[in-house]
């Protein structure tokens, strides 16, 4: 075996290890499909999952196991959605009573515990983006600090005015930056709602006093934190609507996340930013009703041309938001959806398949070995009905858990 | 305690499980909410929860942990679909080949099982609702027998030009009575597709000799079945398109068990039938994206005002379809959703919230006790977003799932 860089390599024992197979009646190894002689490499370099650990906490072996079922299926960047208004459940050194936001004390995480996921994960060619989602979505971080809030009835966004929020953002990146390694940070950017702003008197006065409405207000918000977070070395990750009111503003080091719909990426590419597709209507796993055959027919490139333009879309992402999922289910709602875009963000388009349904054999094979490894992926669902006498795939989720 | 069957002090016994807890701290188990005293009864007799066997297996220790988690939540009627047209996974003593068409000899039940299962359920207060899905719904039966298809291109609905079809049917329901000792059977009778019967010669010269029409040997073949049953000394449970196509028609023992849509209740009982609800928009546990409000907010006797139709509902069945579970998934889809419509099958209409955000916090207790009793009961969904800081819930799922 050749490989370029280490996690080539990982990746190639991975597949390896795919076409061994236990015979349980000779009792011995078996290798699919010798002789062979793969050429292999990924189509796009960000092939990422996100879990999100502010809506419900996911114990850290969880989160070890959730890195293990990547690395099955060669994906490549854990999108760490640490804190959302919900809770904050991180330690954040510099501002000790941040974490006052989790749900409780047995619902956090030391700064060891990240240096050990990241750890753990980059052992498995993985890399951790973490996730600072600012002004909004951040409600959880006055409980500590209730001086964030603009005020205590009016807690969303982040009081723009106050330059303790921009100190806190700086300390917590400062935090970060010692522990997540990887050249990007996320600083989300999504779904504000300023209101909060003018109802505020003193927020409203400062707005004045700086002549800016509320949106003036939360692209200075937005670019402020790209300011700090490149101070501290990072490139940036912005939910698309960051691009979406002032994407000329933006640092040309940020990476737009695509999730509203479809058509971002193309303008994103077209502007020159880079782009990573999570389109929520095909590639979020907390859409329960969302197949894997939707999942798998998601192009990130469509409608994408030019060859410099493609090459902007570093890759997709499938997002597990937590409302939904704790440690009871998650293994369950990941897997085997998310397999079906980890194959679109490998192999090469034209490889890939024309239908979805000419997937379902080697996909249920998949999720069987997920299943021997301990992953508890759920099945295939119901819109490739097996054929009965007899069943269209090789290995059927039923009798694979069986085993 | 007081009880005048055996089954309501079972259900008493629960209730006070319930009520206790062990302290973590002062190692003791603290009874809640003393004094107290309750008095206690079921609203609906007919309380159930089917579950489907054909479109995946599942194992016997998986449905046994099902009925542990059906008492918790005082449901008592396991519907069980056991054959349809993927699978036959069930022995049948008489006529030995059927199982030939479960997907593999290790995905299959002998009628020990079953027997085995009945008697599981049977001590905790629950009944198993057996089904046979005639005649549609069947085309595994072939796999062993195949003249039981109109022919090898036609397979589906059974043949009913064909006297072998009701001497199987009538073997498969002496074989079910010797098990099965629930006073009902449930006969299917849903999504018959019957253009089999004239596109194959044989069957449809027998339509002519017979002078009829598809519907109407759709019909001589449901009552055909209900004659069969009720030799057997069952009662017969039928989904809503017999009623539908020919209610007048129905034996007077037959149960309707609603499934396509509102208002058919309503129908029923004036005709002067009983009826089960399992409306598919709010009780279908398969329809991944209904959430435990909706569940909880279904009424069975929405728009039904007169006492002796109000009588006739006997009561409602969420329904556990199998084709996006198996083993790996079924828990944290059938809970904490069904436990919703559980509390509305059992409380006094009265007693019921008015709002299922009353709910929220006793719903996410209820988790809790499943997830400490080894059922993986997924977390309350998206809907009611907890307020931070502090939690709406009592006990928080994620939390629990910790425990």
């Amino acid at each position: 075996m050749q490989a370029q860089t280490v996690y080539g390599a990982l990746h190639g024992l991975q597949t390896l290890s795919q076409l061994c197979q236990f015979n349980f009646s000779s009792r011995v190894i078996e290798i699919l499909m010798t002789p062979w002689i793969i050429n292999d490499q990924p189509r796009f370099s960000f092939r990422g999952l996100l879990i999100d650990t502010s809506r419900h906490y996911q114990p850290l072996p969880i989160i070890k196991n959730v890195i293990d079922s990547m690395a099955y299926a060669k994906l490549n960047v854990l999108h760490w959605h640490i804190v959302d208004t919900q809770s904050f459940p991180l330690e954040i050194p510099s501002y000790p009573k941040l974490w006052d936001g989790a749900y409780s004390t047995s619902e956090r995480y030391t700064m060891a515990d990240a240096a050990e996921i990241v750890s753990y994960a980059q052992k498995r060619g993985i890399n951790v983006l973490a996730e600072l989602d600012v002004p909004g979505h951040a409600l959880s971080w006055g409980k500590g600090y209730p001086s964030l809030w603009p005020s205590k009835d009016c807690q969303e966004p982040l009081d723009v005015s106050n330059e303790f929020t921009f100190k806190v953002i700086d300390g917590i990146l400062s935090d970060f930056s010692k522990v997540f390694k990887y050249k990007f940070v996320h600083l989300g950017g999504d779904e504000v709602n300023t209101s909060c702003w003018t109802l505020t008197p003193h927020v409203s006065k400062w707005l004045k006093e700086h002549s800016m409405n509320e949106s003036q207000a939360y692209q200075y918000f937005v670019l402020q934190a790209q300011k700090i977070a490149l101070l501290h070395g990072y490139e940036i990750v912005n939910w698309e609507e960051t691009f979406n009111n002032f994407g000329n503003k933006l640092s040309p080091k940020t990476v737009v996340h695509n999730w509203l719909g479809g058509g971002v990426a193309q303008r994103v590419v077209a502007a020159g930013l880079r782009c990573i597709v999570s389109n929520q209507d095909k590639w979020y796993l907390d859409h329960l009703d969302t197949t894997w055959e939707q999942f798998y027919m998601n192009e990130p490139l469509t409608n994408i041309t030019k060859s410099e333009q493609q090459k902007l879309v570093i890759g997709g992402e499938v997002c597990m938001w937590g409302e939904t999922v704790d440690a009871s289910d998650i293994q369950q709602t990941i897997w085997p959806r998310a397999a079906a875009a980890a194959e679109r963000l490998w192999t090469p388009y034209d490889k890939l398949a024309k239908e979805a349904k000419q997937v379902t054999g080697r996909l249920a094979h998949f999720r069987c070995l997920l299943n021997q490894r301990g992953i508890a992926a759920a099945p295939l669902a119901a819109d490739t009905p097996l054929t009965q006498p007899g069943r269209s795939a090789p290995l059927e989720p039923g009798s694979c858990y069986l085993q």
